[in-house]
């Protein structure tokens, strides 16, 4: 072992963070015999009680706990053995700590969960590209494996040519590749009620960023000759049992609407439209139709059940607002979240995301006092439009009780609302479309939850 | 059945494309009943004849045969029935249709597997974005799935004060998030000889990109106080049992080099170095040390095994370069690309990577005749320094044998080499940093083959 030890190199596991910067550079330079073995349990030991920065956020997802057990000094076993092969996975899994780190549907949300929701764990994610195995599901009908050799898509209605094109059509036609969210119109809507829900997961988490690739819509309009005088509309409709419908205006399919086979490198996932969905960019997520397999084109709206009476703005007056579609400049700081804690005092990284349904995001500013102050955190690039941004800030936690907020701006100076601002003009009766800036308050304890501030 | 068709709207699935437009417009307008049925059947049928655009290439990833059964027509059972619920795969899956497109290890390549390569599947994948599953692997001692809780990152040599983290320690620090590729040095490394591998998986399947988040080197440099007088150079070390160790310049280590725990937006996976891995962009890929556990700070390079005698470069004088490091600039087409075949003449989208250690490409040329004349292709947002760039340009095949190439050019300026302009300096005796032009043959059956044009 002491042999093996030397032969490997001269490092060691320490199990405690800021240990006696001599000793380890005694053991960095003579490496690890028993009596030095005896010595560092000592000393590790007496190190525990200087340790300065702690262990930091306990993240939900990956909780971990460092014990003090001495026998940790031993080389590892991943240092001294043979690993697994290549290709052992053909298909990558995340690894065994990581099975906490899931997409969640809500206890009790729907009646029935083949025409209900799935939230991406933010909390535990990073960057701006949502794994595909954790993007968010709404289904409603439930979902299917669907065979690409024998799908088709139609494109008719007020086209001189109609056509249907099977998969391999498609995928030879001019491609493009597109950074965009997806955000249900739903997104964050038991906060317009007094309703907290505990974690980012359950209050943002109809929330996913990919990167799509595709044919654009206007290409395919063309080649079917649609009718420039007297096509007004499209309406998309997907092969699942719902037979979901959604009217949209042809200024917007012409602009940056794609027919979407691939999302983050590869084919789409079934639960996510597997082999072609549609991407329209901006718009709640219920009008990038999964499992596209027509698009017509018509002269007027056509007003189908998935838009004429659902999703659809309930207002303080008692009517309900049509047709509205465009997810408005929102962010939310995913680190440190709602059912996180801080372990101990010092510093921080928050951390978070921001996006607008009309472009690029400008600015997201951070306070950590409830909205009476805010600091401009920096955005990591890409920063795209129509596409998640990320941020960070750092921060320094003096252990007093705290609320964090973030606030985004967006490229067409619109600014992300208070929760007041905003049930001023929507009341408290809407499913849909919040934007409003979350709060989350930190207790002396360092447990972070939700909280409404107005 | 038949009502049930009509409840579900107005769409057939149609077995073949481009068939008679008033046949769709019919359908589309009058649904579909049993007449009709055997009515399209014989429609289809001889519209068969009239196939113009046929069905494109073959992936050989995802072959897909579209026969000609009648059956076809009857609506089809995910039209018609509840699918799977929300959360049904916690942590998703690829489609039972794409399970052709993995990481592959080249036999024979290698006498152990535990030291060895996998290769990705570029000729299936899209955008830039590597799926985390699909990432080449490269492991000189077999791969671990290590316990973060347990993990230990260490800073010692010429600093202040040498410091041990956990993971929770590093998670808290200051973090960025950025798309890279890696690239081995030794990808393309058989097209040296006169070897030409079939597939573009083999040619230049040692290449990932993903977006990464860390804390930068230098944060954690400071951090520890390291000597900046002295401090000339850092060594890197991993955790698994090759002890893999690489010098790395510190004007390179305070520039851009990140230490790095996410990947794709979750944890980087075991294969990747999980949970903690050195990403150097724009470095050969053994710099990006995997399951980090030591950086040294030290006033010479180490002249380790794996960059003194490994990694090196065989020169046509009989000498070997050492300490080249830069992956040049460097493109492939990726589609059309070697074992694919064009099933007609016609329309394709020609599609493919480019990417350079230096910084942006700032440009992609595409050849349809070896490289006598060339046009500029499209490149797809976001154009990121050192990360992969995707390209995409249209082509009419008119079934006569053609020479597909690719040429990037960075903003430095600096031009992909043609083969032979490569081996004019570097002879045919390399392993390393191949970063020439390939070039696919298409013969007169559509067979895409790998071809030395020099």
């Amino acid at each position: 072992m002491r042999d093996e030890g030397r032969k490997n190199g001269r490092i060691i596991r320490a199990p405690e963070n800021f240990v006696d910067p001599a000793l380890v550079q005694e053991i960095s330079e003579k490496g690890l015999n028993e009596e030095r073995r005896g010595f560092l349990r000592r000393g590790f030991l007496a190190a525990g009680a200087a340790l300065a920065g702690g262990t930091g956020i306990v993240h939900a997802a990956t909780a971990s706990g460092s014990g003090g057990d001495p026998e940790i000094l031993t080389l590892p076993e991943h240092s001294k053995t043979l690993g697994k092969p290549v290709a052992a996975n053909p298909y990558g899994v995340p690894s065994r700590f990581e099975t906490n780190l899931v997409r969640r549907e809500s206890p009790g949300l729907t009646r029935v969960s083949a025409a209900s929701v799935s939230f991406a764990p933010l909390q535990g994610l990073f960057g701006i590209i949502t794994p595909s195995g954790l993007h968010f599901e709404r289904h409603h009908q439930g979902w299917h494996d669907i065979d690409p050799a024998k799908h088709r898509f139609m494109l008719n209605g007020l086209v001189k040519n109609p056509k249907v094109y099977t998969m391999d059509d498609l995928m030879r036609m001019p491609s493009v590749s597109r950074m965009h969210f997806i955000e249900c119109g739903a997104n964050t809507a038991m906060e317009w009620g007094n309703v907290a829900v505990p974690t980012v997961q359950y209050t943002h988490g109809m929330l996913s960023c990919s990167e799509f690739t595709g044919v654009p819509l206007s290409v395919l309009l063309e080649d079917c000759g649609y009718d420039k005088k007297n096509g007004k509309f499209i309406l998309a409709e997907g092969a699942d049992g719902s037979g979901m419908t959604r009217t949209i205006s042809i200024e917007r399919a012409l602009d940056d609407v794609l027919v979407v086979w691939g999302m983050n490198g590869e084919m789409l996932r079934p639960e996510n439209g597997y082999p072609l969905r549609l991407v329209v960019p901006g718009v709640q997520g219920v009008s990038s139709v999964k499992w596209l397999r027509r698009i017509e084109v018509g002269d007027k709206p056509y007003a189908t059940k998935d838009e004429a009476i659902h999703y659809i703005d309930a207002m303080p007056d008692g009517m309900y607002r049509q047709y509205t579609s465009i997810q408005e400049c929102k962010s939310v700081i995913t680190t440190p979240s709602g059912g996180q804690r801080l372990l101990d005092k010092g510093f921080y990284n928050i951390t978070g995301l921001a996006w607008s349904g009309r472009g690029r995001v400008k600015r997201v500013d951070v306070s950590t006092d409830g909205g009476k102050n805010w600091r401009t955190a920096r955005l990591e690039n890409p920063v795209l439009p129509k596409c998640l941004t990320r941020f960070n800030i750092d921060w320094v936690w003096d252990g007093s009780p705290v609320v964090l907020q973030s606030r985004a701006i967006d490229e067409t100076g619109y600014v992300q609302p208070k929760t007041n601002e905003l049930r001023g003009v929507r009341g408290t009766k809407s499913i849909y479309h919040n934007n409003a800036i979350q709060s989350w308050k930190v207790d002396v304890t360092g447990e972070v939850s939700n909280v409404q501030v107005y």
